[in-house]
């Protein structure tokens, strides 16, 4: 495949880097987790190879006493983004925030100052959260359709906050000593069911007008919202079949929700281990299935499917479909679990699969192979109509990002796949995005 | 006063430079206020001076149709703290934050990632609010005393969140990929009146331990809560006799609760006007005065003295004191109530006068002069036990922090009154304050 494109794929690079297996290679940065260091330098590389936007997830919880030791301090992802903006220039910051356990006020606030201080490179991956309701008072997490709609009515509110000043509200008049214009910014008065709130920001408006929205969300209310709200929509895929079905179906959800799905940009997770030569690759990534606990990651998929028993299940045994729960009935992550029982359902799939799948990539596509190879799988799924682009999240770390920005990105920028320069200063050019003012 | 002192004090620079009437200044960067570039200025140079710390305050509403134009565009503090975190690399970050309006859970998660990112320069100055009610669907904000019970139970959560994971916690064992030890890390199953949060939290302990705990308390319940928790209290004194009663009276509450009151600094605001000369700087105090807005200071007034009507009290006469409230009767801000309340009780006290005293420096205490003068104020204060040190805002904005940091801090440190290099690492460290493990 050597022709040449006319579209660019849009990449995130994944701050993962530090989960999974990376930080048991005897060169990872571990003990540098909780500090600004490797952050920076990932930033770095991933600006020099003017990625999209860094990314990054966040959770509100520390299960014990069985921790998942992949997400072991996992600073908070807004305030690293902070710190990133101070240290870049270019690239976008797309951080993950909940609608479940914040007020929209305060989160209003925090993504217009990150809008602010990046001039206007934020994005907000909007989650609905499957778990920390023990930190928040919660006997119980509220049902998963009840999140959606608290999580619609945010977004209305911090949409409505953010454009409570109009443009021109700012004077700066010093003779008069007139800082802004009290007649362009509103109360918004919004009264709901879940948030009354008057407003206005007391920021002005953002560089952008509106961060760029972000979701994830596989199931059918997942979908929906997505459709409604997404500019970037993230998803798990690792079968270019599914993802292609996945991609019409939610780019036919925009349409019918009136807007233009060409302004929607489709990202699966792509995990990507890279070598110099193939078999180099498939070392490597036969070392990382070597590295997964498949005690531990055993329970985070019977915790995933609902909470069902798999302890009497051989790792080379097919999952007992009887076992299996529908995705629908469950209340967190029903869209990740259905990727689960999708691969338990494919013929000859044995526990130890669903491990590794889980273990190494918690069910997003995965590739390993040269240069050339991986940038060959990026062209195959977006010239398929799979991807608008990818989250990729390198298995080998910083080395990963590394030869991702140096040997991945030149292949894909010679076919014609992706951008040599930024053309552009914020997040919304850098996505074909206009501001929202 | 030539004498070398053998105790430094302690000093902040506190970062309202854009405020009041500097912004004015032809020479204000008024322009890129939501921009990170001055805030790096300032804070380079606060670090070249060695002050302690940058500090700022936050709000969480803007007024309106009559918005004060001195806090136009308040970015959110420690998002702005965690850039310039990015930025510094001793000074001391102290952001201010509301127990009234977040979740414990949530801020604890912030401060925690903003004090590994400043490897340990983080301190917290814990505000109840005295606005915002209407961003958070409240119809009225909860009263003085419920504010503070519900911060006393914020700040035992996040401390016990804070302290979830014991020294050693953090193992990065890569052979047996062990990150770390589940038994050094505990669930607090906190349960109260006002939270109830499980823990533990999924963030390292800070490197501090836990952030500096910064309060401003002027009333009766603020200054036994100060007593209770703060490491650093702000207040606003512009009268060396009143400073140090109350410097005597919270240190005696801070040994009533059994702690060491050396190892709590109280620091009055101090805003500075520097000239070459004195007539200079008076020349400079009189420009600022003249750019009072009167008519909205005084509507400020009214409302801080519980929504008085002084609009008929010409702005050379006294204050009628049948129209002054009892401070103790006012939900929001008494402490700062009872400063005006004093002024306007002085002998000859005019309206104007106080509104000169809100509208330059909202009470604290203002002095203009030579770099000697200002720096003999401040060692004044300090021997006199008035002051352990001062949160210092140039009413010259950016100018006057580099006369300040340049023409001030070398005659402090030339009388042995402020440190030459930092001698140690952390906020903590500044202030001679350990770490809290």
């Amino acid at each position: 495949m050597s022709k040449r494109h006319d579209r660019h794929v849009h990449l995130g690079l994944w701050l993962t880097f530090l989960d999974a297996s990376a930080w048991r290679d005897p060169a990872s940065r571990a003990e540098e987790l909780n500090t600004l260091a490797p952050y920076v330098e990932v930033a770095e590389i991933g600006e020099r190879a003017k990625f999209d936007a860094l990314i990054r997830g966040d959770g509100l919880g520390l299960p014990l006493p069985a921790p998942d030791q992949a997400f072991a301090g996992s600073l908070e992802i807004v305030t690293l983004l902070a710190a990133l903006a101070a240290r870049t220039e270019r690239i976008g910051l797309i951080g993950t925030a909940s609608t479940t356990f914040s007020e929209p006020y305060n989160l209003a606030r925090t993504l217009a100052t990150l809008d602010h201080l990046s001039n206007g490179r934020v994005g907000w991956n909007i989650v609905t959260s499957v778990a920390g309701e023990e930190q928040f008072g919660y006997d119980e997490i509220p049902g998963h359709d009840a999140r959606y709609e608290r999580a619609d009515e945010f977004i209305e509110v911090v949409s409505k906050l953010w454009a409570s000043w109009e443009p021109g509200a700012v004077l700066i008049d010093r003779e008069n000593g007139v800082f802004f214009d009290p007649d362009k910014i509103h109360r918004i008065d919004h009264e709901g069911k879940h948030f009354r709130v008057a407003g206005p920001l007391n920021i002005a408006r953002p560089p952008q007008g509106r961060p760029v929205l972000v979701q994830a969300g596989d199931s059918e209310t997942g979908r929906n919202f997505a459709a409604r709200h997404a500019e970037v929509v993230f998803t798990a895929q690792n079968d270019i079949a599914r993802a292609r079905a996945f991609y019409d179906d939610v780019k036919a959800r925009v349409r019918r929700q009136g807007r233009d799905e060409t302004r929607v940009s489709i990202l699966p997770g792509l995990v990507v281990t890279i070598g110099a030569t193939e078999a180099e690759a498939r070392e490597l990534h036969e070392r990382f299935l070597g590295q997964i606990d498949y005690e531990r990651t055993r329970q985070n998929l019977e915790s995933l499917l609902g909470g069902i028993d798999l302890s009497d299940v051989g790792l080379d045994e097919p999952v007992p479909r009887e076992r299996l729960p529908q995705a629908a009935a469950l209340t967190r992550q029903p869209g990740r679990a259905q990727i689960f029982l999708d691969l338990a359902g494919e013929e000859g799939a044995t526990l130890r699969r669903l491990l590794q799948a889980l273990g190494t990539s918690h069910g997003h596509g995965r590739v390993f192979g040269t240069p050339e190879q991986i940038a060959g799988h990026i062209e195959r799924w977006a010239e398929a109509g799979a991807a608008d682009g990818f989250a990729i999240s390198p298995a080998q770390g910083l080395a990963g990002a590394r030869a991702l920005a140096d040997e991945v990105v030149p292949i894909l920028q010679d076919r014609g796949l992706f951008r040599r320069e930024y053309t552009g200063r914020t997040l919304r050019d850098h996505l074909g995005l206009a501001p929202v003012w």
